[in-house]
């Protein structure tokens, strides 16, 4: 006689109503626990799908034998204390990585096309083209080149853009030049559009600081360097990034994470000139993608296949 | 003895020194006439490229035998009385589509990803995010399928988006459901985003008024219709336009052309929500890149080969 199967416990710091919705039919025959109701006996569930899980969540259910991140992120459950050392499953999924691209190539085309200067005329009412640069003209470097670099970069170069990738390891990207940690310097220099889509790790945290930024081309086609962020905020050095905006080092950014979120309405980067803001969107994880994912996985797991997306914790991602 | 090569006469509305620049060297061995100075005899020359001619060119020149836009539309030339019964080439060049298809990806993003509302929260300090579809639940309808249409379809294919087009005679496109004249209302209620790339003729002039607006779908994912059009200012009704942004028939637009270039600084268009305006910039002409077209042209009638991108006088493009 099978045993029944392992219970889920999901602890994810989203739109309740969303999770509930999404978690109908999700996962059938199995049993699912919220770790919210703290009544929950969630000694012996062997699978956790957590975004920002409870501290105390790895004293509740000692058992796990899987954890699935409930983003594409994992710094979150790798700051944790008591971490269990299980696998660590991260989100991958082409609705996530579809919205990213969107998102990347929407703020590249942006500052490509001027859009900042275009709403201030705009405003004033002022028709007036400005002179303006093809894409061809203009270089995209990806810093970071996991699913979601890769996919913005074969959107970006099939707009028009040269693109450049660079990680910490060296990938080959078909038709796309890549460098390695080392040639951080070289990749730099012939940058005018910086793209971040880096995991946050001890190696990541505030990398993106005025000695990187004063290093991107500035004698490009656009006048001066635009930085990109849609990685994680604590890979950008914000008083450095405001600075660099303020005295010309940077002449643009579009930025979709903070160190602190929500970013605080006192915040210098809100009204500054060429800086567009948007509040940690540029991909959301989506319920029912994120539970179909998370079923295919535990599937795979208890058919004894290897699961898939697994997170290197040396690498931290 | 071959004789000399036949004179050029130039007559383009554009910024004087970036055409004297691009002339250079552009026509070796070949005469080349400004129309702009009035003391040139212009009456043997064979070839004339012009956008937005002096209404007493032909009078000037009564020799021509090929006549090329200096853009993509040919509405400013096919208006002219006393136009001659001779060839005209339109401008078509990689630059020319490469930079619609920016623009025109840009504005499809821009309203997916719903930029007018976070750029009013950026103005706010407000840091929310909302609800948001992606590329594959929305479909976006192009009218007009010239080189133009063809190459924004296959980009916004590319970024996710389903994808229709339309045009007066049925097009066949690889991957993409098109329609022809008659099939207009099909094509309607399957849009959420209308993207107008027509040329201007008598057929569309003043074709986007408010009955072909209100067809569209208005059960979308995006919560109603967008108009984006890169086209002519003349294919839009534009009291129509307002009043359907006015009351809610349009969820926003973006617009580059308007009936009246500059658009005035009392036009209501300017200050409308989710409206977003530019001047006429889709897609530039670049001056060095029409010599070359014109160039290879001329080199073909030359050598006795048929010209190509010749107008249809009948269907006005």
């Amino acid at each position: 006689m099978p045993s029944s199967p392992g219970a889920l416990v999901v602890d994810l710091k989203f739109d309740r109503r969303e999770i509930e919705s999404a978690l109908q039919g999700a996962f059938p025959g199995r049993q699912v626990l919220q770790a919210s109701d703290k009544s929950q006996d969630l000694s012996r569930a062997d699978y956790l799908v957590a975004w920002k899980p409870d501290p105390d969540l790895f004293d509740r259910a000692p058992n796990l034998k899987v954890l699935f991140s409930g983003g594409a992120g994992v710094d979150h459950l790798l700051a944790m204390p008591d971490l269990p050392e299980i696998p660590i499953v991260r989100f991958v999924d082409e609705s996530l990585t579809t919205r990213m691209s969107e998102w990347v190539v929407l703020q590249c085309l942006s500052h490509l096309r001027q859009v900042p200067a275009y709403l201030a005329q705009q405003r004033d009412h002022l028709w007036r083209e400005l002179s303006q640069p093809e894409a061809k003209d203009v270089t995209v470097g990806i810093m970071g080149l996991g699913v979601l670099g890769r996919d913005s970069a074969v959107k970006l170069k099939m707009m028009g853009f040269n693109v450049l990738g660079w990680s910490r390891t060296k990938k080959e990207l078909e038709e796309i030049e890549t460098f390695a940690g080392h040639e951080l310097g070289t990749f730099l220099s012939r940058t005018d559009l910086l793209v971040g889509l880096l995991p946050l790790t001890p190696d990541t945290r505030g990398i993106f600081d005025r000695s990187l930024l004063a290093r991107l081309r500035r004698d490009g086609a656009l006048g001066g360097p635009i930085f990109i962020n849609a990685g994680r905020g604590g890979s950008q050095n914000e008083a450095d990034l405001l600075a660099s905006l303020e005295e010309g080092t940077l002449r643009g950014a579009s930025l979709d994470v903070f160190g602190t979120e929500p970013l605080p309405p006192e915040s210098r980067f809100w009204s500054l000139e060429n800086v567009l803001i948007t509040p940690h969107a540029a991909s959301a994880s989506d319920a029912r993608a994120l539970f179909r994912h998370v079923r295919s996985q535990i599937s795979r797991f208890e058919q004894g296949q290897p699961l898939e997306h697994v997170v290197d914790r040396t690498s931290g991602y």
